[in-house]
């Protein structure tokens, strides 16, 4: 794997059946990032529980450089379009974070 | 990033102060791991929050090949393992992921 500097991640509960809901928000969020001059900017992974009834059903990691680069790309442009009341059907537990240990077979 | 086929995901509620402790029990883990048959485990990563006040602390990353190979390393004497007493400090929410979208910058 390649080494980030810092990783954001957004653990999401959706609830059953808005999944379809959930995946329009999450490429209306990446089509704005990508209209966005966001430096740092290193990928990102959507990943989806195997059975619906995870807790968080989405939990989603986003590599940045540093947190300075992620805390310029979430300025209040983004605050506002994530606080959509229409989004409100998921919550979230958003943080950064970084490598504390790597293990290989 | 490789593709792995299967993430197992496991954040973890860490009390202020204990993070040592569970550090501890992340090796603990990691040597009884290591000492048994692990057919299908393709590496792993935890990650330690930036700050000491979110939710999850830490979060645990392990790839392996399919649900089953992950099934066949957590057997009763894993679950015995980590259901000891004195790791009750703290708490965890574990699921199975798979790669849901990908995206470069």
């Amino acid at each position: 794997m390649e080494e980030p500097m810092v990783q954001f991640i957004n653990c999401f509960e959706v609830p059953a059946g808005r999944e379809d809901d959930f995946m329009v928000v999450h490429a209306e969020i990446n089509a704005f990032m990508a209209s966005q001059p966001h430096a740092g900017y290193l990928g990102h992974r959507l990943l989806k529980s195997l059975t619906p009834d995870a807790k968080y059903r989405f939990i989603n990691f986003v590599e940045w450089e540093s947190p300075e680069h992620w805390a310029a790309a979430h300025g209040p442009d983004f605050l506002a379009m994530v606080s959509r009341p229409d989004w409100a059907f998921f919550t979230s537990v958003p943080a950064l974070y970084d490598v504390a240990y790597e293990g290989t077979p």
